[in-house]
């Protein structure tokens, strides 16, 4: 494909991405497929010659499109949204064609220099402590995904914590021992990927019980930690959740960091659903406590319309892991090496895109009143189905409604919950996920895609009651 | 911005960027801006209301290609090539609208499907061995880099080592106390990310003298291993190199992966830039050796014409990263779960992007033979490169070329070297980076552009050459 024809083709493509986006809802929000089912539709080995653009161009509706859950269906309501918005598909248009890997400054210095500078907008926006700030110790990063934000927090905190343990105890013969020692914790109502960098980090992860409001205390923590420390173990970190995905719950930061601070245990945050509300001036009081964190992250890529990857993470002070796993041979040297950030040493990957340009595209383009709309739309848009639930005294509401999230569930046992998630799903005309807290099993319904208006949300209502009638009238 | 707005906007994107790519030589290849440059071209906050395309569209220019290495010039021979093509582009422009998050079989089972069939097509081009394939116990995944990759094979085989000694030590206390012991091994030519794979997965790395073609050996390991386990220390992994960033240089997979299969140890190849070349007929033999490895990964994304991210890695058992690191909550449950690959569990981040389309475009829209043809025009030129060095008796190649990178320095001592390589890049007309092993400096000259023809070989050479003349005269 020469630039000719990629004049061509691209603007081919855009129409049919414009198409797909405004018609979506025709398309069924889930898919029917069976495992398998792609292979059958096209070669199992790639072609000797090129192909025609026209072949290609019609398979992804013949073997792409039927296997497509369709996130941005207005009756997507399944796990978390992830965003996609126009500004955000131009930007990543520009970044693949600059196409340049920004593991070093000298690799393309606009590539850093602007994450810098966009990370410093978003951090004001949330209204972030001063030290997360760029110039001075602290500095925020776009990560891939929240997860391995968790990942890095974590193995920051580990180092830490085996290089203080070390200094005040001098005996010790090896890392390995005071690591064998350390303990990290989390609310049990955190999401799986915490538990996750725990294995992958080496680092037993205690999971404390969240109270009756899903909410992880700090008295809790203070009891799990004296237990740990008298049975000789080294508690090192711990990740708080601010919008957890079983609930959309919100531990105490406030308590949680007092006793961090008290401790000198290292807190993240992970904010990834939640974090991108906290531009609005009415939830920044969700935030309060992350003064007392050394690591902060949330998903612009989730709800604030940059499409994925776009997970933003700052450091309060980022030696702990710029400095414990940096490898500078000289190929990577560069004339300004120490004086500006390598973003390499601040992640697990070595390689990175030019992704700040999607934050710049998107910031600016729709500007901080038309994000913070967006977010206030997705939120009144839950509470008109809070109030839909409500107000059928079958049903019942099973955690607060902050954000964009309802947990809702038949009144009683499970059994009829399970049935009811399980006909919504092959009915096909909306899509949900369950969760379970305590042994309670209830659906999630999350408001996901920015064209989801008042109208779906009566309508995902009329589906539900349609099949729960069913069920309930089927169980008389 | 609506969908007519986009149709526009992404259009006029589409050819700023066919321009950008077909007129890139007229811009200097390495920018010569300073640190800091780019925060004083813009405000420090995001604007409150959203601001018009045009002014947006015209700081591209303003502010972000000023700051630009430009990776695609024809003048660039710096590190390795990231690759670039319009197949991708557009491919990454479905992907992006789709906007999926593939952590699941059911989060878009045309995202899971194709990158299985994807994977199997690249190993059936690299002529892996059978078990590398899906259907097995093994298979294949895109991770997003080569250095990810390393550090998920250290995990899972370091999780493999603990498992197996307490299996035959069931006095053993804890993992940790096994964990203390182990050990790992790779070339002291080997890629900065498998000593930082080792810091980040707390594994203690050895990096093994390579023979003077830069050539890690059996023998040489097997001393070591020998050595290590006299000390009581437990060998679980070894990261051979097959193109290595100091030089291309190659390890000897044969010996390395007789030596580890006959000490269970689990060998990973790294073959980030060269694996392309294996798709070759006549540079597949460089390959031999892989049916010994437990995990191998290259990059279509360095030189197969696959826009980063796209690290392409095969497992021959992939249970040991899979179950080692699960994490399954009921959110995240499907109908399907555990009868179909769940790509979370291979990999490092929770979430993933629709990046076999990316794949799929270019070996549909390129196919093989013009894929073959396009790493043999880059090797052609590396062999022009040498041939002008060769002729001219002040230099010497410092390491066989045998794929898109030519070594060279001026002989004698280094210091005129790092004074050429100084002059190279303040001169701004072509850029190149260093490298050294075992003392001796040397320059990389390596072919990355996909625009590169012979034409720019000789005048990179009449740059150096002029460069490096001025330098010779000023020394007598």
């Amino acid at each position: 494909m020469n630039a000719e024809e990629f004049r061509q083709r691209g603007k081919e493509m855009i129409d049919y991405v414009a198409d797909y986006i405004e018609n979506i809802q025709e398309r069924r929000v889930f898919p029917t497929v069976e495992p398998g089912y792609l292979h059958q539709l096209i070669p199992d080995h790639a072609p000797e010659e090129g192909e025609k653009w026209e072949d290609l161009f019609k398979d992804i509706e013949r073997v792409i499109m039927p296997g497509v859950t369709h996130w941005h269906h207005p009756q997507f309501h399944a796990y978390f949204p992830t965003a996609n918005s126009y500004p955000s598909i131009c930007a990543d248009i520009l970044s693949d064609a600059i196409a340049c890997t920004g593991f070093s400054w000298a690799c393309s210095p606009a590539c850093t220099e602007l994450e810098v500078v966009m990370m410093d907008w978003l951090a004001k926006l949330l209204n972030l402590p001063e030290q997360f700030l760029s110039g001075g110790k602290g500095g925020g990063v776009i990560q891939g995904t929240a997860s391995e934000s968790t990942l890095v927090a974590l193995l920051a905190a580990r180092h830490k914590a085996v290089h203080d343990y070390r200094q005040t105890h001098p005996d010790v013969k090896n890392d390995e021992e005071v690591a064998a020692k350390l303990v990290a914790y989390c609310s049990d109502n955190a999401h799986s990927s915490v538990e996750r960098a725990g294995l992958l980090g080496h680092v037993k992860i205690m999971q404390l019980p969240a109270d009756d409001k899903h909410s992880l205390r700090g008295d809790t923590l203070q009891e799990a930690i004296n237990k740990d420390k008298s049975q000789g173990l080294i508690p090192c970190f711990v990740c708080a959740t601010l919008g957890t995905t079983l609930s959309c719950g919100f531990d105490n930061t406030k308590e949680l960091g007092t006793v961090c601070e008290k401790e000198g245990i290292w807190m993240h945050i992970d904010a990834a659903y939640a974090g991108s509300a906290f531009i609005c001036p009415e939830y920044r009081y969700l935030l309060d406590g992350v003064e007392h964190a050394m690591s902060f992250d949330f998903n612009p890529h989730k709800w604030l319309l940059v499409n994925f990857d776009c997970s933003a993470m700052w450091f309060k002070d980022t030696s702990y892991m710029v400095e414990a796993f940096k490898v500078e041979p000289l190929y990577l040297r560069h004339n300004n090496t120490g004086s500006v950030p390598d973003f390499r040493h601040w992640q697990i990957p070595f390689g990175r895109r030019f992704r700040s340009l999607k934050l710049w595209f998107v910031l600016r383009l729709y500007g901080v009143k038309a994000l913070q709309e967006y977010i206030r739309k997705h939120i009144t848009l839950a509470h008109e189905f809070e109030a839909l639930v409500v107000k059928d005294d079958r049903f019942e509401i099973t955690a607060e409604v902050i954000m964009g999230l309802v947990c809702f569930r038949i009144k009683g046992p499970n059994e009829p919950n399970e049935k009811l998630l399980k006909l919504i799903n092959e009915d096909g005309r909306i899509h949900l996920v369950p969760s379970k807290i305590n042994d309670t099993y209830f659906i999630r319904f999350a408001v996901c895609a920015k064209s989801t208006e008042s109208k779906d949300i009566t309508y995902a209502w009329s589906v539900i009651t349609e099949l729960a009638t069913g069920i309930m009238e089927n169980n008389q």
